[in-house]
Parts: structure tokens; sequence; C-alpha cells
């Protein structure tokens, strides 16, 4: 037997060699020479002044003035424990003093200087994420409607008074019964040619207004979305002329009591976000003028006939919830946001951490660990990523309320659908793995992730769920595929499909599929190909299986069959325009230094990415198995290369010490500020 | 330019069909005939009775009890909003009505029958996961401490006290410094043989015991983990011993009030179970009589002398640590009924909503979206498996409890760290996902998501870190390869390692590689090769990466260069029992019907996740291209099988609507029992 084995282990470790060849390929050679390389190369040196200041909004200053009113008010700081009744008093106060004390007026940047708008939703936040939402509640939803889908009366009559929080009000898009469905809502809006009013009704529970925000406490006005039902003379009597925008007072200015026929009920306590008070509104035959009806894309005259610049329901409806893409951009732009103070606590615990070490040698920083670096630097790259895609966002957003330029319109549309939803998936899914990254002092109150997460949990679900905005962006791309056979153009963001759909119809090279070293990953046009051949790729073969479906499925049963495949290939797309971007930001920037860093970030985006759908790269040997590992095998290293300037990194974003708030992310003395919070 | 273009378009054209045929292999042929077959086959139907009888554990009966109690008593109900000290104090009230109104004592069973104990926590932790936990605090960290490293003086002093809550107690393990390297905590307990006694000192701040359950509020006594030091007679004047532990009264038995040296503050707010009152301790020379030390594993005699069983200091310390195992399993056990809680109410809500639909036909329920079964369907074959494989676990840690069976030891020992850490990981981002998969209503705290995440999300790193324990895992699977090749055997749960080490060291089947029929795929014996194909290879390939960075980095810089291969060898390995535990007990099902319910599900578990790592498979060219794209249309079409028979499948789970609670996952009215619980 012991001979037998032992001839059976000799066997054994000789297969085991073969076979450690075979997984390790040339692997000597061109990963041992890389890690020779670096190694000799030391670490990137990063001035965080001059990072910063590339880094840095040119609404800065706003933002610092906000900072330094809550400073002075501590009476207005939200405690790390508040009941709900509490929260939302708070919270109102905090809205108030920003506004009448701090003299902060954000109305008028809504639509004349989104950045500087967003820049104000940013910083509240980062006060308290429930003061963020009231305000985007007051200013971007119930102004915004105002300003967007109104007409001048409308803006002369409320204008100051929402400025001025003397007309605090709600957006009641939302039912029971119809949340991303905004064409199936159930709330009617007839019109009454004798009294020439419309009459607001709820027909039955399953249209009740839920989740109205300023509803269940605050609100005096809303804009409801109802169905325009006009009278007719034939036999149907009344005519559906589809959603639309409605001012309804629903509390009385001065006893702030429900209106009669207004029916309001408290939805109660949430997940997160408890600073906002979310209301559930009955309508019982509520009498509204006319002139209520925020009318600039369709009207209702005296007699009851209605007119409009836009052909059919379908384009008006287009056009309404159009102008609402503001908050899907103020989402993307707060939840990078919430992601770097995340990733900043996290990263600066884990340097400050220590647990274990070699045998007789002091422990080591658990972000020296690769299991940490390997949860947290790609995270980090990802928010320098996320930041530079926003920030762009914005800036397009910026220009399309300027110029109204249609072809920017369609592509802020989609951006902005498509960057919602993979940027705050992915910070929803960032601050659990922080939390846990940071262990039991992660789970402290005062340590922020619970707060962070339960607050922004809904950033994935409000203005668009992410799962339909995704079906956006893919709707999209098919549209301008379908578009380009019929020899239309492809809007910028997608306009790299022109030619990689050219490029990449032909088989993967089968000689470039196994270049390896280094030079050759961290370019980024290889980087740059690979994100944009998948997305290609995708976006072909859901062409084909949609076509081949809908014959036996029809267009919706199509769409379902393929609807995994859909939502790949937008994903695929948000992140390579992503990545371009970062390039692009990383190309642009002047100093040497942080360029460097920037560099190294981003390949370390770009590498770990290609690297979690390595399956899709090996099924179309688009990428051969000697460079599936060195890839895998490169952005374990820069983790580790980004581990090194990982403080300056964070340090960068420059978040002051009362955004963070941490007592485990205190950049001196952390543990003897956590010691004394609890009572040492 | 339109001649040009109409060219290019149908070579385009061309190219697409090519480039289609390529993507869906014989695509027509394998997968058509599948849909085709399996279309006339029809929906399984499912026995609700049989299948939840054959899932149900054997104490079904005293969870009856416990829930019939607090059914009984709505003042012992936790509210949805509830301030922390409220909660604290309410907690303690259920706790103290389980016990003395109820009469559910389970000191008694923490070692003479673990099931039942385990039952006991899992009925607990439904009613509030807070209760669930300090009950798991008194009885199996306190308590267990107690019966397990303590000696019958300590049993006969404290069992009645224990039992009874006469004795509120806490498990001081943990330091502000110290979590996860228990070696290195610092708090000290110095023998004084003048007075025959244990002096209790806190060194410095780092050293101060921190998230110490039932230490805020109520606990009496705390079993401490200190550094035993005794005196000697040569120049270093005494001598560290190693981590033992010290039963230290801390509260006085009438007043209440801490003992003289002992200062304990509040730890504060939490993430979650705000219901447990952690608390921080400090000891300043606090004197205990040396009876006070837990002497099963290691005793210090009259005159200073130190006596043990076991030779080393490490084998006192793995010993000390052994006997705390059973808290890994609870937690992986009470995980699982915390994901079928979620999961029910997932899946009931997105059966019951509505959302788009074909034109002019109604909207279909949202469970019918592809996008949604990929989401959730995973999930519940994945609750399924687990159900299982942790059903199994207490079994086997029963046994353990009464045979004390080195190899079963073992086995527990690493089953149990492996499960907690797949297990609640898993549940934790499930909980994530199940919020979104509901939107809006998923956010409201009365539908539980909130809840449920926020007091589960600590599963991921109490008794245990899940990256430290996967850590252990990998290395107990290193120790059981090395010992191979001494002629060494497996443990049990590892047994399969032995023919698959034999088996997967040759180079992959390239014929086996390519089938793709759905019989071959659905056969267990190609998913379980598969898994531990993986398993062996990562095994394998790890062993050769460390033994090579060993000589130049040293054991832990090997083991750190390797460490995301070792987490992922551990994850796998854990994947791999789970599906033998899962195929194990679908075979042995003795209800047809239920049994090919649970076959779907099983088959559904193992393919999701071999596509999830398809990239691994692809690498080593053990899947062909043909064949991992029909695992993933195979793995797409079993979860619209399964989403057939979601209701049933839920409903299975048996749990009843006090411990799902949420109104949106109530079995009829759901909507009105929501609105109904906002005051319409």
């Amino acid at each position: 037997m012991q001979t037998s084995n032992s001839k059976g282990n000799a066997k054994a470790e000789r297969r085991i060699r073969r076979l450690s060849l075979h997984l390790t390929p040339a692997a000597g050679v061109a990963a041992e020479q890389l890690e020779m390389a670096t190694c000799g190369r030391g670490k990137v040196s990063v001035d965080t002044a001059s990072l910063s200041r590339y880094m840095r909004g040119k609404h800065r200053d706003i933002q610092e003035k906000i900072f330094a009113y809550f400073n002075a008010n501590p009476r207005l700081q939200t405690p790390v424990e508040i009941s709900k009744d509490e929260h939302r008093d708070l919270c109102m106060k905090q809205l108030i003093g920003l506004v009448r004390e701090a003299g902060i007026r954000p109305l008028r940047y809504v639509v004349d200087d989104p950045s500087k708008y967003f820049a104000i939703v940013e910083a509240a936040g980062a006060v308290d994420m429930s003061l963020g939402i009231k305000l985007g509640v007051q200013y971007s939803l119930w102004g915004g409607s105002v300003l967007n889908l109104g007409t001048k009366k409308h803006k002369d009559k409320y204008f100051d008074g929402i400025d001025n929080l003397d007309y605090p009000g709600c957006f009641a898009m939302t039912e029971l019964h119809h949340g991303s469905n905004v064409q199936g809502l159930q709330t009617a809006a007839t019109f009454d040619p004798i009294t020439d009013e419309f009459i607001i009704d709820t027909p039955n529970d399953g249209a009740i207004k839920w989740w109205i925000g300023n509803a269940a406490v605050h609100g005096k006005f809303a804009t409801v979305f109802a169905r325009l039902k006009l009278p007719t003379y034939d036999t149907k009597g009344v005519s559906d002329m589809g959603v639309h925008a409605f001012i309804v007072p629903i509390r009385d200015m001065n006893t702030h009591q429900p209106l009669p026929g207004i029916e309001i009920h408290d939805c109660g306590h949430k997940v997160g976000l408890n600073g906002v008070d979310n209301g559930a509104l009955r309508f019982r035959s509520v009498r509204i003028p006319r002139d209520n009806l925020l009318n600039r894309f369709g009207d209702v005259s005296r007699d009851g006939k209605y007119t409009s610049s836009l052909p059919t329901v379908n384009k008006r409806f287009a056009a309404t919830l159009g102008e609402l893409v503001g908050g899907r951009v103020a989402l993307a732009y707060s939840s990078v946001s919430v992601l770097k103070v995340a990733s900043t606590i996290a990263i600066r615990y884990s340097l400050l951490r220590q647990q274990f070490g070699p045998p007789n040698k002091p422990e080591v920083s658990i972000l020296d660990y690769q299991s940490q670096q390997h949860k947290l630097m790609p995270m980090l790259a990802s928010t320098y990523a996320f930041h530079f895609a926003t920030k762009n966002l914005v800036e397009k957003y910026s220009q399309m309320k300027k110029t109204h330029d249609d072809e920017l319109v369609a592509d802020v549309h989609a951006l902005s659908a498509g960057l919602k939803a993979y940027i705050t998936a992915y910070t929803a899914k960032s601050l659990s793995i922080c939390r846990e990254a940071c262990g039991g002092h992660g789970y402290a109150a005062v340590n922020r992730f619970g707060i962070l997460r339960n607050d922004h949990d809904i950033f994935q679900t409000f203005e668009g769920d992410n799962t339909v905005l995704l079906q956006q962006v893919a709707a999209d791309l098919l549209k301008q595929y379908k578009g380009k056979f019929k020899g239309g153009t492809f809007a910028v963001t997608w306009n790299y499909l022109r030619e990689s759909m050219n490029t990449y119809l032909s088989q993967p090279n089968p000689v470039t599929a196994r270049w390896e070293g280094e030079d050759h990953l961290r370019d980024p046009k290889f980087q740059l190909d690979a994100f944009r051949y998948r997305t290609s790729r995708l976006l072909q073969s859901v062409a084909v299986r949609l076509r081949k479906h809908s014959k036996s499925l029809g267009d919706f049963g199509a769409w379902n069959r393929c609807l995994n495949h859909l939502l790949t290939l937008a994903e695929s797309h948000i992140e390579s325009v992503i990545l371009a971007k970062f390039i692009e930001a990383m190309e642009s920037c002047p100093d040497p230094s942080s360029q460097a860093a920037l560099k190294l970030v981003c390949d370390l985006y770009a590498l770990d990415r290609i690297w979690n759908d390595i399956g899709t790269y090996r099924n179309v040997d688009y990428v051969a198995p000697n460079k599936a590992k060195a890839i895998h095998k490169l952005s374990e290293y820069l983790s580790f290369q980004v581990r090194n300037i990982a403080r300056e990194l964070v340090d960068a974003f420059d978040l002051p010490d009362q955004v963070t708030r941490a007592p485990i992310a205190m950049r001196s003395e952390a543990y003897s500020q956590y010691t004394q919070y609890v009572g040492f």
C-alpha cells in the first residue's frame, strides 16, 4: 500500500507540475517580468491638492456656504438616532434654515444653472440625505413641474412661493397600483364646462396616490398626474386624452387642514429617508380651476376643446416625462457622492485597522490583505470613473437646458437613464460591501453605513426603476441600430457603435486574442475596443433574437424572452460610455502626477470589468486563456498598486470631516474619537 | 450613397445571419427541441402539503408554542417603529415572557438537544431577530461558555440562574482593537497567589471589551476572555499562558449598579438589532475568585501552578474556540430562515403586482418578466439548497455533541465555518435584491426588507468574520490535501476530493465538454462533477502557487498573495457540499411530485452556479462554447419553470402570516391590508 501510495504521489506531483504550467502559462515569463518591472518602479506619487483641484466642481463655494451654515447651527444637525416624526420636523427646519437663513434659493437654478442646482442638492444630501431629497421634492419635482410643464401664468403665480417655501408642494404621480407604468395611472381629471373646472377623482383604491413626498405633513399643493377627460357629444360621453399634470391645492393656506374632498394618510415608516414625509392622497370630486392644468404641452379651452403643439398622446406623454429627466441626473450625481463618502470611510478605516500579521511581527493594516484590496480598490476606481461620467452628464444636461437641441435631448435622456440605473445599483451594492469590510465597527450607526444604505437604497427605484430604465437604454440602442440600416445616424453617445459595428462583425483576431503584455492590456485602445466589442456583439445578437422570437411571441413576448440579454446590453453600453469619459478625463489632466494616478485607477476600472465578464470574452474567443489569466493577474496587481495611493486618492475627494462624520474615518485619532463617542 | 448604403446593409445582414448561427450554435437543434419538449410537458404539479411535510423539522411543536405565546400577547410584539431604549426594554420583556410565562427553558438543549435549541432560536428570531440574538447571547454564548468551558462546579452554581434569567450574562471576547484575531486580546487576568484571586485588567483603550451583548443594560455576569498571567520566580516575574475564559460579575445582584472597578458604556445605536444592548467594558483591578476560571481545558492550582490535559497554548486555544462552533451553526440556520421570509415576501408580491403588458391586454404579473425571474428564481432555488444543507449541519452538530468523535469535530468545524460564511453572505445580498425587486412598496418599513437586512447584516461578521472563516475552510482543505500525500485520509465532507483529485488531474474530456443535451445537463453526475472539478482544480493550483510564493514571501506573504484564490476555493468547496446535500435530499424524497419539484429546483441551483462562473470553466475548456450557451439557455428556462410553481414552493416553507407579516405578502387581500395599514 505504502509503495503504491508513494508511486501515486510521485505521479500526482508530476501531474500537478504539468498542470501548474498549464494554469500559469508561460506564466512564468510575462507575469514574473511584470512583477519585477513594477516592483522596481515603486509607488506612484500623488499630489493630493492638485488632483483634488482637477476633480473639484465649479460650485464648491455654494457647497461650503451650506456646510458652514450647518456647522454653525448644531441644533440643525441630524442626530444618529431620531424618531420619524422628529426627523420630519427637523428636516423641514433644515430646509427652511437653508432657504431663509443661509439664503440659498435653489429654484432659479433648476432651469437656468442646473450644475449649480445639483451642487446644492449634493451638499444638502451630505448634511442629511432626507434634506437633499426633501429639497429635490420641493424644487425639482414640485417646482420643476410648474416651471417645465406649466406656462408663464403658472410661473408668475407660483415661483416666489415655491422658492421661499411659502408654498411647500408635492409631486403626485405614483399610485398604489402604478409606479413604472405611468401611462396606466387611473386618477381622473374631468373637465366641467359649466363651472370651467376640472374635477379630480380617485376612481378606486389602486389609484390612491402613494409615496407622495411632502404630502403626509408639510405640503400645501400637489402637481397631480391624472387622465384628462373631456366631455364629448357622442355616445361615449367622455374622451380620455391621456395623462396630464394639474396643480391641486391640498391643504388650507391658513389652517393647514386638508381641503374638502382630499383624504391624506401617512405612508409611515420607511427603510430610510424618514425625514421625508411621504403620504397617500385620495381625491373625491375635488374641483380646481381650468388654469391649474399645466398646459405647456396640451391645453383645454373654455369650451372644452383640446389643443396641443404635439400631435399624439404618446408624443405629449414623452414630452411631459422628458422634462423630468433632471431628477435622474441629480440621482446619478448624488449617488456618486454617497459612494465617495462610503469608500472614504471604508478605506480610511482599513488603513487604520490592523489585524493578524506574520509571526512575531506587528499586525498589518487590513488594507494590506489581498481580499480587502479586492473588495475596495475596484470600488475606488469605479468611484473615480463615475465622478467623471456624471460630471460630463451634468454638463450635457446644462447645455441641453440652454439649447434644447433635439439630438442632445435624446442623448441626455438615454444617458441619464443608464447612468442613474448603473451607478445607483453599484453604489447600493458597495454600501453593503463597505459595511462588511469594516466588520463590527462598520455596524455602529455612528459609522454611517446603515443610514447611507437605508437612505440610498430607494435611489434604485424612484425617478424610474433601474430595471425599467435599462430597458429604455436598450430600446434606444436598438432604435439607433435599426435607424442605421435606414441610413440614419447615431446619437452622440453611441457614435462609437458606427465604427464598431463594422469592425466587430468579423471574427476576433486570434493573434491579438493572445497578447498579454502589460503595455497592451493597459492600452486604452485595447480596453475601449474590448468594451465596445462586447456591446456591439450583444446589440447585434439581441436584434437577431428579437426578430426571430417576435414572429411567434409578438413584440412584447419577444422582448420579454430576451430581457436578460437586453439588460446586459444596456449595462455593457453604459460601462463603455463611462470608460470613454474616464479615459478622456485622464488624458486631459494637466498635472503629470495626477494623470499617472488617474491612469492607474482607470486601468483598474477597465481590467476589473473585463475580468468580471471574462466568460463572455472567452465564449467568443475574443480573449485566449493566457490573456484571461494575464488580465486577472494584472487587475490584482493594479489593486495592490492603487492600495499604495489609496489614502491620497480618497483625500482627493476633498470631503470635509463634517461630511464623512464617522469616527472610524477621522484623519487622526480615529479610535479615540470613537471611544469618546461612546463615553470613555 | 444610397446604393452603397443598401449594399452595406445587405452585407451586414448576411454577416449578422452568419454571426447568429455562430452565437446560437446548432442552436437551433438542441435548444428548440428542448423548448418544444418541455412546453408539451407542462407545469410540474406540486403537492404543497406533502412537500412541506418533507421540509419540516422535527421541532415544529415548540416553535408553534412560541408563536402562539406571542400571538396571544400583542403587547410583546415589536412595532415597526421603536426607539433603541424601548426596543431593548421590550426585547428583555419578550425573553422573560418566553422563559417564565411560555415556559421555554433553552439552556438544557444547548448541549443535550441542539436541534431543539436551534429551533427555539429560529422561532424567537422570527418574532424579532433581536430576541433571537439576545436569547443566543444568554443561552448559547454566556450559558454555553459556562457549560462548555467550565466544569461541574460552574454548572452547579450557574445553571439554574442562567436558565431562569436570574443571571443575565454576557460573552466578553471582542475588544476595540481585536475582533477576528482572538489570540491578540490584551485584557489580562493575573493570578494573585496571596488572595487566591485573579485580577482582571484592561491595559489600554484598545483592550476595552467592545460590542458585548447584554452588557449595556441587563447583564449581571460576563464570561471574560483574558490572557492568563501567572507569577513566576524568574526575572520576567510573570508568565503569559494565553487566552482563557473567566466568569466576572459585572453588576450588583441587588442594586444592578456596575461593581467597583468596572466601567460600562453603551455602544449606542447600531445598524440593526437595536433590541440587543451592546456595551463596552473596562476593568480596573477587578478581583475574582480563582474558582471563576472556566477550567475545563486548563486550570490553576492554589499555589499558582498551571495544569492542562492539552499540551500547548495553541491546542488549548483551539479547544476553547472549538466549543463555540454552535453559534455558527445557529447563524447559518437562522440566515436560511431570514432568506425564506424575504424570498416569500418578494415572490408573493411579484405574483400579485402587475405592471405593463402586451398592447390592449391586461397587465402581467411582474414575476412573468424574465428579469424578475432572474432575480428571484435562483434565489428560491438557493433557499431550498441551503435548507437541506443546514438541516444536515444541525444533525451533524447534534451527533458531534453526543459522540465527540474527532473526525466529526473537524468536519463540523470546517463545515459550520463555510456554511455560515457562504449562506450569510448570500442572504445579505438577497435581501437587497428582494427590496429592489419589490420597488417602492419594498421600501415601506412594514414590508420588512429594511429591518431584515439591518438585523441580518451583522451575521456576516459576528461569530467569525466571513472572510476569515472562508480562510479556515481553505486552510482545512489544504491540510487535507497535504495529508493525502502523507497517506492520510480525507474528512467526511471532503471525501469527494479523494476521487476527484485523481479524476480531474487529467485534461478535460473534449467530447463531454461539448455535450449539451438537457438530459446530460440535468444529470446530477454532470453537475456534481463540474462543481468538484472546479474545487479540485482550485485546490491543486493554489497549493502549487503557495509553495512557489512561500519561498520568496514566507508563509504569511504567500497566503496573502493567493488570498482571493483561496477564498474562491473555499466558496467552490462549500457550493459543492451544498449541491451534494441537495441532491441527496431530492433523491430521498418519498413523494414523487415533491421530488419532481425538488429536481427542478436543484437543477436550477446547479446550472445557475455553473453559469455564474462560466469563465472558469471556459478557461480550462471544461465546457465548450456551445455547452456554455446551452447551460445559460437551460438555466433561464428552468427559472421560467420554477416560476410556474413559485407560489407552491414558497407556501411549502410553511411560514405563518405572523412570521412574514408584510402586508404585500399576505395570501389574500394583500393590497387592501396594505391600505388599511396606512389608515384608509
